[in-house]
């Protein structure tokens, strides 16, 4: 495989510059959407995780919402204190700590996917026009495909089965369905 | 223009957490980059924006580094104290203050390129078998029509400029040029 150092170079910075300008814009407006349920991000993706595996180890938490398995264990703690994780150990697997979610954080997440759309999602917004195009919301294959490489397809298939939850979990709104804009 | 609220909400949600993943993986790779220079992503992004702009005003550098006005100026700040960017104003122009890259800035960027690919860029790296089925590195078109509806089109064209230019100034490399790998 052949590649000019200059072109890895600019490549490389321009992946980066991109990366950062999309996280921004999606961070901000995370941060807006789980602002009133009083949660950080790490803290809402944890919850997230734990909700759609069924069954996450910290270890699990940890890779999947990449993050240091510290930071997963000190906000799970936390939401443990609020009621809204549990933790447990399973008897075929002693040495593992499963995260669970709790009656009280079903409900809570329930909650925030209701009010999901009341707040600003820019990278949604900015895809419209998109989907208007092509019929479909992007699918951003070859991101797919660098971020499959960077984190191994076991990521990308706990990524995948949390979407497919996700799909599952929302099935009754779908008579809600058609909203017109513009 | 339609769409199912569902099918917007785990788009929404998909790219949010695509967009993370990325994120963490070029975060890490910038900072074991910068990191012998003594610099954070922050002072190195806004070095890099006002070499490449030419001429960046404060608020220039706030707007395409997606970060604070106070945030690029504290830290424009700490790079004047060490000689690295110089503070002016412009005849024309009172209200603003641009910044300009140092001499002793300008060869510190020169070897931070130098070394650019001593560290590892995961994105890079695993964009690689991306390149050699297509022959050219990914080009992320829908990612770039996004970012292009979020921040409008003269962020696409400083950022635009920016590559042009890095192109540019490290066009002597050309010839160290085809690395052999795996």
């Amino acid at each position: 495989m052949k590649y000019t150092t200059k072109e890895a170079m600019i490549y490389s910075q321009r992946i980066a510059q991109l990366s950062k300008a999309l996280w921004k814009a999606v961070e901000r407006d995370w941060q807006t959407w789980i602002k009133p349920y009083d949660l950080n991000i790490n803290e809402h993706h944890i919850l997230w995780i734990a909700y759609h595996m069924k069954g996450a180890t910290i270890s699990d938490v940890a890779k999947f919402g990449v993050m240091h398995v510290s930071t997963a264990f000190n906000f799970s703690k936390k939401l443990e204190e609020r009621g809204l994780l549990k933790f447990s150990k399973r008897d075929d697997d002693k040495r593992n700590t499963y995260v669970e979610v709790t009656e009280i954080g079903e409900s809570l997440l329930d909650d925030m996917n209701d009010h999901y759309l009341d707040t600003k999602h820019a990278a949604l917004d900015s895809s419209l026009p998109l989907k208007d195009i092509y019929g479909r919301f992007p699918e951003f294959m070859e991101l797919m495909a660098v971020i499959r490489n960077i984190y191994g397809d076991d990521f990308m298939e706990i990524f995948e089965k949390g979407f497919r939850n996700l799909d599952q979990s929302l099935k009754e709104d779908e008579e809600v369905a058609y909203t017109e804009i513009d």
